[in-house]
């Protein structure tokens, strides 16, 4: 039977999922569309349209939400209902699952409707999905990646164009690879909470505090550090490392000096990038588009592949307790 | 409930597999092993073992059959008996699968017991579990890989230390990279088989004759050849192709050219990668170690996992049937 999808949200992500689900021959098609102003004229069927969210979750004929805005708050409410009506969730806020990680944890543990989010780290690379089957069996002691596109966009043409960051970054906007407040990219707090979510899923990590995580900027750096990197064949890129060491997960996100041995020395413009140090299987490297209409709806799409097949994430066994202690600096 | 598993063979990969699974909290155990000799001493418990396939195959306390023997004949008939017997199958025997690929995809469509083998594609990487799940509902253009860790090995020495073919194979046979039997690594013929599976998974293409296909050795080439490509700051690596055009698809295994841009230009020694094209996300590449006890063992635990969770294939409905023309030769 088909399944009927209250799709919250129709920005650039949600419509790219629209296209591909439309196209695609998975039983699902999305039924009601939650948006925030139906004045706007659009591309599809007018009648989907409504604005009111608590209707498509309340609805006893819409099976799966597929929650696509970037309000964390709003989200974390909607999400939060739907599970509690029973409805299965997808979403691809990261911002929402960051902050929220313990409840987040308990949905997973203790509802019978899934919460999957693919789509909120690393856009088309399906890490989630793979830190979930491949690596779930076997200790993960390190994940360093690039989680950023902006940025990495921005270091990119930097080095290769000699542009200042502030015109890398008027560049990115108007190629549309950074939002138009930028500060969360720039700041490396996107890449910390697409981090922090890798760590739950590799190693059971609940973090709960971003205090004592070392995050910089891409602008605390001096212009001559690119010119001091460039003459020595090596990169700057903001790198999201997370590492056990002595069953504790170190985190940071910081500007790096890499060289031409380091896997992620090749990734450039807004491309992200996945390294991965497993026990059994020895390094991994996972590359793609970080971001972007299609690429970000194909991980949606997974998503909803999964959920249909039964598939929930089956999460380690939380590391981090009430009583554990706070996540070390570094 | 603890799941019995029948393991068939006790090679290198199947040792890595049982330590895993010992290691794992999955609720599975291995109940007995078939192997082809009980005089040679095991280091486990010999109770475990018998030399009678077709006990472990009929015995309805086995729930599982995990096959992971070199000889693809015998593979087949176990496989064939355990899904008439209701049972569920992991495999990693890629000859087996790519010479019958019409049967294989009958066992997928018609028997309610599934059949995995991930790890008999491109060993720890978790390659044919992202083609049917994120991979898809989106067309596929172009997967292009190094699938053999032995003749890349090989042609890693020759160029980085200036050994002959002969020299280098040695090496890799000397260092476990090599069969003592090479001839498969070395012709192309064990990457084809890797690339008529992937194909099968990305395409819906069924291979049933190899017989047009180009397939190149690394043995064809001259010697003057790998010097001109160091010259040119080029490298000569064995690349397999699948290529989708105009709705057919084009399968090669060569040695080729690469330069700096390529994407493959950095896999070195006995690793492989995979470099998939496709519609929604773009070109995406996948890393890892292409064999080894635990590496391919990981991806039998990744198998299981699946198993143990209800996954299994959804294969695209196949192109190539009976009355279809023979694959395009290139």
């Amino acid at each position: 039977m088909t399944q009927k999808i209250g799709l919250i949200g129709y920005g650039v992500v949600a419509k790219g999922f629209y296209q591909l689900l439309s196209q695609s021959d998975l039983p699902a098609e999305v039924a009601r569309i939650c948006i925030k102003n139906t004045d706007k004229q659009r591309d599809i069927d007018q009648g989907l349209f409504t604005t009111n969210a608590q209707e498509l979750v309340t609805d006893p004929n819409i099976d799966i939400i597929v929650e696509l805005i970037d309000d964390a708050q709003a989200s974390f409410q909607i999400v939060e209902q739907a599970l509690n009506h029973g409805k299965p969730v997808i979403t691809a806020n990261k911002k929402m699952i960051a902050e929220n990680l313990k409840q987040v944890n308990q949905w997973h543990q203790m509802l019978e409707a899934p919460l999957l989010y693919e789509a909120s780290v690393a856009g088309s690379i399906p890490i989630l999905s793979t830190l979930n089957q491949f690596y779930r069996h076997q200790e993960v002691t390190q994940i360093r990646g690039i989680l950023n596109g902006s940025s990495n966009y921005i270091l990119s043409k930097m080095r290769l164009q000699k542009l200042s960051m502030d015109e890398a970054l008027q560049l990115a906007q108007k190629n549309g690879f950074a939002e138009s407040d930028p500060s969360l990219d720039i700041s490396g707090k996107d890449a910390l909470y697409k981090l922090v979510i890798l760590s739950y899923h590799a190693f059971g990590e609940l973090t709960t505090s971003f205090d004592h995580i070392r995050l910089e900027s891409i602008t605390n750096m001096e212009d001559q550090f690119f010119d001091l990197a460039a003459q020595q064949g090596m990169k700057i890129k903001s790198i999201a490392t997370a590492t056990k060491k002595a069953d504790k997960i170190q985190l940071k996100v910081q500007p790096e000096l890499v060289n031409i041995e380091d896997p992620l020395f090749n990734i450039e413009d807004e491309n992200n990038a996945i390294h991965i140090n497993g026990a059994s299987s020895g390094p991994q490297l996972y590359t793609g588009k970080g971001a972007g209409s299609h690429p970000t709806g194909a991980a949606v799409m997974q998503d909803l592949h999964l959920l249909l097949h039964g598939f929930r994430y089956t999460i380690r066994a939380p590391k981090n307790t009430a009583a554990a202690p706070p996540i070390e600096t570094i």
